[in-house]
Parts: structure tokens; C-alpha cells; sequence
């Protein structure tokens, strides 16, 4: 029987693995070994399994007794392949000693580089490159790191100095010098000798010289990484399980400094910000890859596609041949891996390797062009265009952005809580907002947090920045609405209402003074940020489609107000999904006649006061039908709590005002809005709670509904209205207000004439709706879920007030993830499913979507299309993140 | 083939019928048929079955053909029987016909009495009993009954007089008489013709003479009546199917108002008010059943054991040979259905005549001891015993009543909160509470509603009466635990603090007024009504005995004090399921100590701070183990939210005091006060939440539990703490603060050098917790549902705003009852059940329980029983009913 295969050898353009052999060789093995196997010319190496890892965890720290040989055996077609002999001392080969799980984790486990160095070798790496500092210069930096890695000598704890760094900074000080680029070749042999002096005086051991003893501490010293506590911590939290084990990577060593004809650089396939098809890159001749990151010298352009600073000479200029080969190794690997590739180079000594090849990270406008073109060059298919867009990204090419190129000074961070960027004079009243619109001003309002008193002021904002709140909070909801910008629960700002003015740290900003805020990242700046307008081109549009060919959950939006669904419509909305009756209310002169309905105390002066809503609302549902022709529009019955539309019990203003309105004195209004007053008004008298005690709003809701459906109808309008009636926990609820829906409906078709089709249904945003639905689904036409109170009373959480606690919970691991950002499907998730499945199960045909916030959010979209659901419903600017999600949620599923 | 049997005979001792063919023959039928067999004398009649509805219409309203010839053949029976004939002018029967369903409809369905009078028959039987006014009275009554019911001659709509009224008062105005009674034989006569010409002149057609004819129309009225809308809906409402259909009795008429020979009368086989066993009944001499209960005669005892009115004979005085044969047949039927009877009796003509028996009403006390008295008579079982006594009734027996006998005035009716009297002096503030208290005034509390401010005042009071609020208000939960009467949510008081008075209807009272409360009933009245004490007698001892005998589910209590442990271990509890620590820190100089915690801004203040409080929770702790010696403690951490604890920031005097205790401003204090302040505390930062924000708070409340557990374990005590983390929504909640419990669990027995047996478990009070029970388990020993807050959570209603909306709820039948008095099987109880399941599927032995109120309500019981639970938890006045419930549940679902 042959020997167990515990080695694989790459080199020379033929390797034992492939990409496909992940499990065993670890990411980094697989992708070296398919490199080598494509013609890449990669330094040569060899793998050793990750068998071997859970052989050493299973059997005491051994190794199989196999191992050595084939180590011995990979090492020497090494040496063959790199004509060097590792231990050699005329012509000595280097190694690193690198982990590789199957999926990365980065700087969990341990790497040597430069193995194989000692008194002897080093002699002949001077020989070789006629360079005593360079082979120095790696020796020192080998012991230290060897010594740390594999021997355990370090700072023993915190407060004590690296013992490295005490030998170093010594020498430099007796040198008289600062940098250790400043250190002579002398100094670093001296420093090599030292640090040797030191490690045997603290191991009582001398250093290994012999580099195959080096080797296999090295190689020890990875397989112990795999069993530190971050390492370990790193796998619990991500649910990898322990016994996959790490790989571990022996590969030649190449430099980029071993002269003029030596080099270092990195390169993308196509331009990472725009997603052009050219060839872009940056290199330094005679540099190690440090120098290209650390920025300490300019790098220069391997190419002049896009021009070059002056005086600065190009790869393809400087070293022409190895530009070219590098060229042809973009082809090669674009066609291979079928995607814009990140790449590392070095060039030693004239000779081209590749050391490194992922999938490039790149900008939002970039993926979609490189998607598009992708498919427009026969690389990839459609399916996989979509596939390679984070829905995410969309959200920043529907708003304009702060640029990227402008200085700025970061005063605070808060939430994201609706992207874009705002520019714009700080004001901290909602009428303030109003006046200075008014005058032309653009102005940014600051609240500790905002609430339905605000909304005229918020609507004319540019940005809106609160102190508190959450992602849901009010602010977050009603401007991720509107489209604008905001930065809720800010709370590293203190506002100061009294004296106009906030401050953030040390900086204070007071009324009128500038600011900027990016509502993408949470942040404030101080002052006016430059903006750059987004720009929708037709690669977007195409890729959009696309999606839509893909994706079999449709999606709507969220909308109040004809422009809000206009805008909704040409961003691909396939309907309404929620249209909030009350946002109506607040509306100029609307808000009075509301308060004087809700202070009534008889049926008769609250008719009266209905009936002067009527024809308001009747206008507005006739401009929303018209923006949506041939489209279904969701209307929402009147749903909070009824103090949210009176004035504050404190504004004395308001109470007066309402009292000389009303006739009553103003002590008869306060003790109304107080006895209207909840504990938990998210608990209270809300929903259709509301319409069960004052049946006349319902009916003037449903009135106002059909009376604008006839009047569209008649002029040729396509107009589908679905009355949704929020709130519902029992069955007869729903029973009750359904009943006065279809009795309105019917009386107001049969006065006008016209025949309108219209569906009645519910919202399930209790967790009694979920458990119930199969009663509930006897009355309903369609559910929509109302995730946000489905989550709100799932984990008894009110998003008002514990914003700040989610945060801390987020952070601290005790939930995954903000569940009002996505939706906690292990909990809230169930009783959707079970809403669902009850739903159908007594009526097969029942439509079911969603318009709580997570419609917009992509994981959420992904559950709701495995759930079953027949459309998301999210806020206009969402409207595109959710077909793309949509899209990718059907490919990953079906 | 014989004919199908559609009719069933019963007369003279022998009936065709039995008890256990109610499905065929209906409940009366059945009963009727029972009582004939076994010897007691009943008129003699017959049943039509309910098949023969179900055919009536399933046949377009005909019948089978056999029935004719059956009727024909039981009316045979019957007048051989009663030495009658139907419709014989000298001799003639008369029959009632009434409806008889599977169940008791009470007053749904249609009776016709005195079926077969005409002109003809009236003369026999004025010949039989010489009674010429009898006669006519009954056929005037007879010919107006069956035209209504029957002939639907009657008021067409609200707004007209009924015709037969019409004609009546016409007649008593020619007289000049007021009463029915003063019209003559001859006016009565005349009665009759005027009726049937009325009759005759509305429906075009004569009014029925034939007694066959008479018969066959009130059999049809009954089998109609099966059908119209009142019936229709009752049995909707009660889920009674429609196919049962009703069967028709047709029994002779007997008559107790025939002469002094002639009586009727009501009896109880034993003393329903005290439940003695003796012969306690009323009858009157020459009277109809309805004299007896309209009161216009008094009535006469039938024997002398408790005495008799002064000059006032018995029945057993005035026919001591029919009292005999009473007496016998009060013997008869007490041993047939093994329970007390009510009995109805006529006397006709010296004959005795057995109406009705059905199983006595009676009041708690005697329900105990019938049960008790009958289990040593040998006529029951225990088991048997357990059923007879409802739960609630208990609840009677544990408090001090109202005395029945007592005059009162009610001013007021309110919810019935929390059982038991209370007589005292109006005061309208806790801190005024009590002062009055302390000089020894007995005081009732009247407030709006109650704050956890007003527990001193709450804890001195008799009674406490709300304006605000439902059964499970504040006010009611803090009253219940702590057994004082309260009547909550009495909205028909208007409470004035300015003017320290309260106006109900009329009624004006001043602080200093007394009042006196039940709160069994939820009634208020003016003044001082007399009380009454309870007395538990060895019945009430033995009987729940039998109860702990046969229920399988344990019984614990809620207490929070060890004077509540004692009382509620005197009443059965197996131990305390909750105790809730926060109620501790109210008391006294510790609300200090509290108020500094939360008011601290560093962790080092706030430590101080807890240990302050340590010494005192540990004391608590000491006295509730020793109390509790050999059963276990559930104790839960914090709870509720800090601001509870905080005083009012409108309070200046309370600011002003906490701000000079911790030197601070009272404008600091303000803000503190006002930052925790939340929308909806109900869902705010509360629960677990305090204990991961500030650790250090738990830390404290496990050394005070474990401090105290190792003190009192070296006095002897055994002590089983059971540590309660609530409000856990996801289980790494519960793993953080279980972690430290257990940390600091044996560290403080380490110390003390003992070792206390504990458990450490989580309340499941959300629907997130029921949901991921299998998850939650991995980490509980136990499970307790907090069913109030599971409840506020599923149907996403705050029991403090909505308590006015569920009681109108409840009155429109939107809900089937209150989900905070009887968990809601159907939403709630889905989630416990899912909960119960799901912890048990990974930990088999999982400890669970109840400990919200519903722990106390007979209803909810039986569920938990059914649902698998280990043991209930309840207020200490409710371990008795809980008790109770518990053993029916196992009679019932075992």
C-alpha cells in the first residue's frame, strides 16, 4: 500500500492540488496550486494538508510517521524547480512558513519568513546579491520574527518592552541615528548576534542554526496557531468547527529589493473605482511590498492609460518584456477566475512572480460597470453579474455622496440612518427649518429627537441630525421616507435647545453655522463638504433589468405622497405596499380638523370635524392613484396612537390655540391630551383599536378610498386599492372594521357607478396575528407583515428607548445583529413562517408581503423570498436594493 | 320493519325514556323520563325526539308519517293515566307543550301552557274543580299565549301596545278595578271571546277550537322555534351545532291553585346557605308557582327545624301525609343524583306532583359541606366531592364578606380586583394613608390610579379604591398579593385630589367620609356596612386534603415578604415560585440607597451604593428561607424599570431631599430623573437588561441570596434557592447573567463553607423566549412563564392603558374574556405550549411553571395542568382556589 499523501507540491507550472481541493490544502494552498497549474509563474512551494493538522491535535503534537519524508522529498523538487538548496551555504534557498485554513482568517495564526538563514547561509545570499545589508537586513528580521513566532521570546506582558526593540532602539542610540534605515550592515550583523545572545540567555538554549530544524519549528509553530485563544474565539464566533485544522504552506522566498532589476507592486485587473477595462496598477523598483503600502516613497504607474505624474517613468516603460508578461498574466487570470482580480507582484532580479491573486474589492459604480462589461465580453452570464453586485452598494449611486477627494473634520459619529450626503445650516426648530427654507436657506435639522410635530420641518431639511433614537426611530423612518440624509442617536452631541447650539467633543456648533453630514456612514462634519452628485448610467439600467428578469419576489414601495410613489414608480416599484393615512394629517391646515375630531366628545361634533377631512384625504388618494396607475396601491387605515397628533400638554401656544378653536377653555384641552396620555402608547389605544372605537374614522378612511378610486376610474385611470387594517390580534377585530370597508365601498361604487376591484386585508404585526392566521386568513384577502411591531413585541423591545442598549448588544455578541435592521429570523422569523403557513393553509390563494423596514434590508429580502412571500414593500430609495437582493435571494435559493 | 319510535311515553312510574338519552329526547325530556322511572310521581306526558326536528327540516317543514299514529298513542297513555281525556267537554285534560334541547337555552325557545281548552272544555273544568274564575283566568291566559307564540298575534313593532294588553286594561278600566286579580269570573269570560274576535278580525281565520288542533300547532311552534334569530345566534355564540335540534314535551297540566287542598312550593334537599342537612323549603297553600317567587304572599317554611313565623303553619303541620311523601322523595332523589336538589312541587287536590329537580345553587360554604357531609354519607366519592365545588367560590371562604343581612347603599361598581370587605375611612393620599393608620384609624386609599409611591400607603390600608386601571392595574396585582380588598378601575367615581373628594353619581365624599368596599364583587357603598369573618372549618380542612390528594400539578405562591410566605404556607403553597426582589427596596431608608444606585454615574458610587443594600436584601432573604424551611425560593433579579423607583420629577420635595443626600443639584437630579424617563418603559430597559447594563446590581442579588441561604442552612434550615433571570429574550441574556450567579454562588459558599443545592432558571415572558425555548433550556434548569407580560407582548396591549378597551372588548364579544384573568388558549397559550415543548425537547427534565397571575385563575390552571407543567404559582389568598383547580384538572384531563 502506498503512503498516505500528506505533501503537495507546486512548482514549475504543475502542482499536485487545485482550487478545488480547499478542505485539504486551506484556501491559501488551493489558490497557489491553481495559480501554478495555469502558467502563473509562482515562487515553487509545498502544502501540507490540513490531515496533518488534526493527525498532530489527535496524537499528542506527532506528526505521521510518513511526514518526513515527504516533506524531504517536496523540498528537494523545490530546490530542483528554484535552482537553490535550502541550507546551502553558497547558494542557499529561503522559505516561508505560512498557515491556510479553508476560509481565511486573517491574522489569526502565525507566518516565518526568510527560513532558513544562519551564519552560513547568509554568506551566501551576499554572494549572490552582492548586497551585505540586504542579506543582513533579512537575517535580523528573521531571528526576531523566528524567536518571537516559533520560541515564545517576547514582552512577557503589557508593560514590559519587546525585548527586540530594547537590543535595536540601544543600538540605534549608540549609532546616533533614528531610522533602522540608517543602520549600516555592520549594525544588523551585530544586531543578529545579539538578539542571538539574548534568546539563549532567556531559553537557555542556543538559536537553531540548522535550517531544517528551523523548517520544522515553523511548521510546528503553525500547527500550534491553530489552538490559540483568538484563533479559537475567531472560530466559535464564525461556527467553524475545530477539527477542519490549518495547512500549512512552505514557498520559496523572491525580493523586490535586491536591486534596479528587482521590484515590488500591486495591481487591479480593471480600475477598482471606476470598473474601466484597463490595466491598473502601482509599483516600486527595488522595494519590499511593505514599501508600497507604507507610502514612505511615491509608487509609480505600471502604465500610462490614465497618465503619470511628471518625470515618473511606468512598468512598461522601465522593464518593458516584464510588463508585458504581466499583461499577459491580467489575461490569464481575468479569463480564469472570470473577475476583476487584485494582484501582487514582485519582480527579483529581472524574474516575474506572482505572489497573490483575489477578487478585487472595488466601488459600487465599478462592480456594476465590471458586471455589465463582463457579460457584454462573454466572461460571465447574467445570473452572475447579479451575483456580484452587494445590494448594498446600490443605495450609493441613488445618492449623492460627500466627495471622497474633499478635506474634512470629523466632529462626531452616530447611525446611519438614511444615506446620502447634506450640507447645510444648523437649526434646532422645526419652524426655524421652515423659516429659513423659506428664505432659501439650506439647513440642517438638529434634534435630541424628532417627533410627529416635526415633519414640515423635516421635509424642507437637507439633512436631519438627532442625539437619540435608533435605526427605527422616527427620525430614521420618516427621513429614510423621504429620501434625505440623516444621522440619528448621535449621542457623542449634546444639544443645548436653550442656548441654540450643540457641541461634539470640544467643538461647539451654534445655530446658522455650517455643517455637513454623510448619512451612509453616520458621520458628521464640521463646515461645508464638498458633494458629488450621483450618476445613474445605462449599465445601471441593464443590470437593473436584469434583476427584474431574475427575481420572482415582486417589490413595492412605501409611500404617503404622489411625488414619494412617483419617485417610488421610476425607481421600479410594482406598487404600493403601505401608504400611512396619518402622515396626511399633519399637512397645513389638515392637523386642525384632526385635533378637533380626536377632542370630540360626542359622535356628531367628531362627524363634523371628519367631514372636513374628507375631501382632503379623497384629494390625496386621488393624486396617489393616478401616480400609480394600473398599479396596486395598500392603504392603511388610521393606525397611532391619537396624543401623537394633539400638542404638547406644555405648549402653551398650541393649547390656546386649539381652545380658542374649539370653544373650551384651555384647562379642558390639557386634561384632554393628558387623559389621552398611554403608559405604553406603543401598547395602547392604536391601530385598529382606534377604528373599533370611533368606527366613523373608518368609514371616512374607507369613504375617502373609494370616492377617489371612482372619481379616477371615471377618468380612465387603472386603479387598484387594497384597505389594510393595522393592529389586528383576533380574528373579529379584523371581522368589524372589514365589515364597515365593504359596506362603504359598495354604497359609494353603487352612487357613482363605477365598478372598482379592491381587496380588504391585514396587517400581521402582533405575534397573536402570526399564531392565529389561519383565523385571521378566513377574512383577509392579503397579509402584509409589520415586522418592525412584529419585532417590537417579539423581544419586547421598543425601538424607541433601547437603541442604545441594541448597540451595546450588537457589540458585545449577545445578538448577532440589529434586529430591526434585519430581521431576527431565528425568533420573529418563526412566527412569520407560521404566519404564513397558517395563512395558506386555509386560503391558498392569500397574497402576503411585507412593509415593516426590513423590506429594504437584502438579508431580510433573502428570507422573505424563502418564506414564500409574493412582494417586499420598502422606502422609495430602497426600492432598486430590493429588486437586486430580490434577484440574488432567487439564484441562491431556487 | 317496526315503525322508527319518535315518541316516548312517560306516566304512573314508568317512562320510555332515561337520563342518558338527553341527545334524543333533550335534557328536560331525559330528566322527566329519569324522575318517572325511579318512583317520583310527575305528570304524566311524552317526548317528541329531536330527530323528528332534524327531519321537519330536512323535509320542507312536514313530519314522518308515523308520528300522527304515535302522538295519537302516548296521548292514549297519558289520559288512561291521569283518568282525563284531551278535549272531553266533562272530563278534560289539559297538556303543557314545551321545547327541550341537548342543553339548557334558557328562555330561547317557545312553551305554550294549557293546551286543550276551548269553550267546551272550559265547562269540565269549572265541573271538576268548581272553580268558575280558575277556569276562565286560565283560558284567557291559555288563548292569549297561543296566539302569540303560536299564531304570531302580537305587537308588530316596539312602538305599538301588544293587542291582548290593549283589550285587557280596556276591561279593568270598565271595571274600575286596578289588578288582574279583581276581575270576575264573567269579565274574564268575556276576556276570552274579546280576544278571539281580535284574533279572528287580524289573522282572517278563527282562532283555533279543536284541542288536536291546538296540540299539532304548539308542536310546530316549538320545532320553529328551533330557528328564529334569537335561538339561531345563542347557539352561534355557544358553538352549539344546528343539526341537534329540540325535542317537544307534552305533559299535563297540574294546578296548586285548585283550592286549600291545593299548594306549591320550592325546596332545597339540604340548606343551600349553610349546606346543613336538613329539609329546607317554602310553599304557599291554593297558589301558582309564580306567587311563590313574586313575593306578593309570604311564604311558609315546610317544617319547623329552623323555626317558623309566629303563627305560621308547615307543611308538615298542614298535610303531614303529603309532607311525608315529600320528605320520601326528597330522600329518593338525593340518593339517585348524589348531589343537593332544588325541587319544584304542586299539590293538586290533595295529590302531589314532582315539577322539576335539577342540582341546588348553592353558596361556598355549604358547597364545602355537601361535599364534605355527602363523601361521609357514603353518597359520593372524593373524587366526585372535588368537582362539586367551583374553584372561585374558595375564594369567599378565605375573606371577610360583607354581611348579607346588612343594608347598604351602593354608590359605585368597579372591577373586582381583589376579593374580600373593607370598611374605613376615605383618605386620598399614600403618605396621608399613613398618618390616619398610625393613629389607629381604619382608612381606605382612593386614588386615580396606584404607583409602586403609594405601596407604604397601600400595605396600612383596608381597602383601595381606583378610578383607573385594570385587573391587573397596579393597584390590583400589589392589593391581590397582599390579600386587601380593592376595587379597581371604578370609572363611575371622579376623583378630586384639590378639594381631597370624590363624586360618585350624586354622591359628594370627603376625605374622613367612610365607605365600605367589596371587592369580591367590585362594588362600593356609602357609609359603614356591617362585616363578616370567615370561619374555615375541619370540612373546608378535609376537603383540601382530598384536593392535594389527587392533583398532580404543585401549587406555589408570589410572596415577597416573609409574613406573605407564612400566610400563603398556612394556605398549602409548596413553596414560592416568585419573589420579587424590587419590592423589598421600597421599604424604608432603603429607597435611599436604591435612588443613589441608579442615580450613579460611575460604577464606583453605585457599588457603594449596593452595599448599602446588600445587608438589608440579605435579610430579607434570611427571613423568606426560614419561613420557607424545605421548600424552595424562586427568587428573580431586578425587574423593573429604574425609573419606578425614582422620585417624580415634579416632586420638588423628593428631588430636593435626594439632591442634598448626594450632594448634588436638584437640576442634576432633573435630568438624571428625566434621561431615564422612557416612551415605553414597558418595553424599555428593564428585566435582564438592568443586569447586563450594570452587572454589578446582579452580582449583589446573588450574594445577597447566597449569604443568606448559607447563614440560615448552618441554623438548620433547608433552604433551595432558585435564581430567576427575567425577561430573557435570547439566551445569551440568560448565559451572561446565570454566569455571574453562579460565580458568585460559589464564591460566597466557598466562603461560608457550606453547600446550598440551587437552581438557576429564566422567566419566558416574550414571545422571542417561548420560541427559542430550545435554546433557552441549554442554559435553564427551569422555566417560568410570565404569563402577564407573554400576554401584553402576544396581543401587544399594555394591561395599564387598555383595561377600559378589553372590558368593551369583552361586553361586544371581539374577545371571549379578559386574557389577563384566563390565558388565552388560543394565541397565548400557542406560545406556552411551543415554549413547554421546545424546553423539554432538550432538557427532559425541565423544570417548569407559572408565576404571572394567571397561576391563581381556575381556567388557566386546568391549562397549565394540560399543557405539562410542574406547578402553578399564585398570590398567597389564591394557593387554596389554585389547589382546588388543580385537582379538577386532573379529574378532568387524566
Amino acid at each position: 500500500m502506498a503512503d498516505h499523501k500528506y505533501v503537495y507540491f507546486f512548482g514549475a507550472g504543475k502542482a499536485e492540488g487545485a482550487a478545488d481541493m480547499k478542505n485539504l490544502l486551506g484556501g491559501k494552498g488551493a489558490n497557489i496550486a491553481e495559480m501554478t497549474n495555469i502558467g502563473i509563474p509562482v515562487p515553487s512551494g509545498f502544502t501540507i494538508t490540513t490531515e496533518v493538522c488534526t493527525y498532530f491535535y489527535d496524537h499528542g503534537r506527532t506528526y505521521p510517521a510518513e511526514l518526513k519524508a515527504q516533506v524531504a522529498e517536496a523540498l528537494a523538487k523545490v530546490e530542483a524547480v528554484m535552482g537553490a538548496k535550502f541550507g546551502d551555504p553558497t547558494n542557499p534557498l529561503l522559505v516561508s512558513v505560512r498557515s491556510g485554513a479553508r476560509v481565511s482568517m486573517p491574522g489569526m495564526m502565525d507566518t516565518v519568513l526568510n527560513v532558513g538563514l544562519n551564519d552560513e547561509t547568509v554568506k551566501g545570499v551576499i554572494a549572490k546579491t552582492g548586497n551585505e545589508r540586504f542579506a543582513y537586513d533579512a537575517y535580523r528580521r528573521f531571528v526576531n520574527m523566528y524567536s518571537d513566532v516559533v520560541l515564545g521570546v517576547k514582552a512577557a506582558h503589557e508593560k514590559e518592552e519587546d525585548p527586540f526593540e530594547v537590543i535595536l532602539e540601544k543600538k540605534k542610540h549608540a549609532r546616533g541615528v533614528k531610522l533602522d534605515t540608517e543602520l549600516s550592515a555592520q549594525d544588523l550583523k551585530e544586531l543578529v548576534a545579539e538578539f542571538k545572545a539574548m534568546v539563549n540567555e532567556r531559553l537557555g538554549k542556543p538559536f537553531p542554526e540548522a535550517p531544517m530544524d528551523q523548517l520544522w519549528g515553523g511548521i510546528s509553530a503553525v500547527f500550534e496557531s491553530w489552538n490559540i485563544p483568538r484563533a479559537k474565539s475567531y472560530r466559535q464566533i464564525h461556527g467553524f468547527p475545530e477539527d477542519w485544522g490549518t495547512a500549512v504552506n512552505v514557498q520559496s522566498m523572491v525580493f523586490g529589493n535586491m536591486g534596479d532589476d528587482s521590484a515590488t507592486g500591486v495591481a487591479f485587473t480593471r480600475d477598482p473605482s471606476t470598473g474601466e477595462n484597463y490595466f491598473y496598477g502601482e509599483y516600486l523598483t527595488n522595494a519590499q511590498g511593505e514599501d508600497v503600502v507604507a507610502g514612505i516613497r511615491t509608487p509609480q504607474p505600471i502604465n500610462r492609460t490614465k497618465g503619470a505624474p511628471e518625470g515618473m517613468r511606468t512598468l512598461d516603460e522601465e522593464m518593458p518584456e516584464l510588463y508585458k508578461q504581466l499583461a499577459g498574466i491580467r489575461e490569464t487570470l481575468e479569463k480564469h477566475y472570470r473577475d476583476m482580480q487584485d494582484i501582487e507582484f514582485t519582480i527579483q532580479q529581472g524574474r516575474l512572480w506572482m505572489l497573490q491573486t483575489r477578487n478585487g474589492k472595488r466601488t459600487p459604480a465599478a462592480a456594476v460597470k465590471i458586471a455589465v462589461d463582463m457579460v457584454g465580453e462573454g466572461l460571465i452570464d447574467k445570473q452572475t453579474a447579479i451575483k456580484r453586485v452587494e445590494p448594498e452598494q446600490i443605495n450609493h449611486l441613488l445618492h449623492p455622496m460627500l466627495d471622497p477627494k474633499a478635506k474634512r473634520v470629523k466632529i462626531a459619529a452616530g447611525l446611519p440612518a438614511s444615506p446620502g450626503a447634506a450640507v447645510g445650516q444648523v437649526v434646532f426648530s422645526a419652524s426655524d427649518a421652515e423659516a429659513w427654507a423659506a428664505d432659501g436657506k439650506k439647513i440642517i435639522l438638529v434634534r435630541v429627537e424628532t417627533s410627529p410635530d416635526d415633519i414640515r420641518g423635516m421635509n424642507v431639511a437637507e439633512g436631519i441630525l438627532t442625539s437619540r433614537g435608533g435605526m427605527t426611530s422616527h427620525a430614521a423612518v420618516v427621513a429614510r421616507g423621504m429620501g434625505t440624509p440623516c444621522v440619528a442617536g448621535c449621542s457623542e452631541i449634546a444639544v443645548d435647545y436653550a442656548n441654540e447650539q450643540f457641541t461634539a467633543g470640544g467643538v461647539v456648533v451654534k445655530q446658522g453655522d455650517w455643517i455637513s453630514l454623510d448619512g451612509s456612514k453616520g458621520e458628521v462634519y464640521q463646515g461645508q463638504v464638498a458633494k458629488v452628485e450621483p450618476k445613474l448610467t445605462g449599465d445601471f439600467a441593464a443590470f437593473m433589468d436584469w434583476a427584474d428578469e431574475i427575481r420572482t419576489l415582486g417589490v413595492r414601495t412605501n409611500a404617503d405622497t404622489p411625488h414619494d410613489a412617483s419617485v417610488a414608480r421610476n425607481f421600479g416599484a410594482e406598487g404600493i405596499g403601505l401608504c400611512r393615512t396619518e402622515h396626511m394629517f399633519f399637512e397645513g391646515e389638515r392637523i386642525k380638523a384632526v385635533r378637533e375630531m380626536i377632542l370630540s366628545d360626542d359622535i356628531e361634533t367628531r362627524q363634523k370635524a371628519l367631514a372636513k377631512l374628507l375631501p382632503m384625504q379623497r384629494e390625496d388618494f386621488v393624486g396617489i392613484f393616478r401616480a400609480m396607475d394600473g398599479l396596486p396601491v395598500t392603504i392603511r387605515t388610521l393606525d397611532p396612537p391619537l396624543h401623537e397628533f394633539l400638542p404638547h400638554v406644555d405648549n402653551d401656544k398650541d393649547i390656546d390655540g386649539l381652545a380658542a378653536d374649539m370653544g373650551l377653555s384651555a384647562a379642558q384641552i390639557k386634561a384632554k391630551v393628558e387623559s389621552l396620555a398611554e403608559m405604553n402608547p406603543m401598547l395602547g389605544t392604536r391601530g385598529c383599536r382606534l377604528g373599533l372605537s370611533f368606527p366613523e374614522i373608518t368609514e371616512m378612511q374607507a369613504r375617502a378610498i373609494f370616492e377617489a378610486a371612482c372619481q379616477v376610474a371615471k377618468e380612465g385611470v387603472k386603479v387598484i386599492p387594497e384597505v389594510m387594517i393595522p393592529l389586528v390580534g383576533h380574528v373579529n377585530e379584523l371581522k368589524l372594521q372589514k365589515a364597515i370597508v365593504l359596506r362603504v365601498a359598495e354604497e359609494v361604487m353603487a352612487a357613482a357607478g363605477v365598478k372598482v376591484d379592491y381587496l380588504v386585508g391585514t396587517m400581521i404585526e402582533l405575534p397573536r396575528a402570526a399564531l392565529t392566521a389561519d383565523q385571521i386568513a378566513q377574512e383577509a384577502q392579503f397579509f402584509s407583515f409589520g415586522t418592525n411591531d412584529l419585532t417590537q413585541t417579539t423581544f419586547g423591545l421598543s425601538r424607541d428607548d433601547t437603541g442604545k442598549m441594541l448597540a451595546e448588544y450588537v457589540a458585545s455578541g449577545i445578538l448577532p445583529k440589529d434586529p430591526f435592521v434585519s430581521i431576527d429570523e431565528e425568533g420573529v422569523g418563526q412566527l412569520v413562517r407560521i404566519g404564513v403557513e397558517k395563512g395558506r393553509s386555509v386560503n391558498a390563494k392569500l397574497k402576503v408581503g411585507i412593509c415593516g423596514e426590513h423590506g429594504g434590508d437584502p438579508a431580510s429580502v433573502d428570507f422573505c423570498h424563502r418564506v414564500g412571500m409574493n412582494y417586499v414593500s420598502c422606502s422609495p430609495y430602497r426600492v432598486p436594493i430590493a429588486r437586486l437582493a430580490a434577484a440574488q435571494a432567487a439564484l441562491r435559493n431556487n
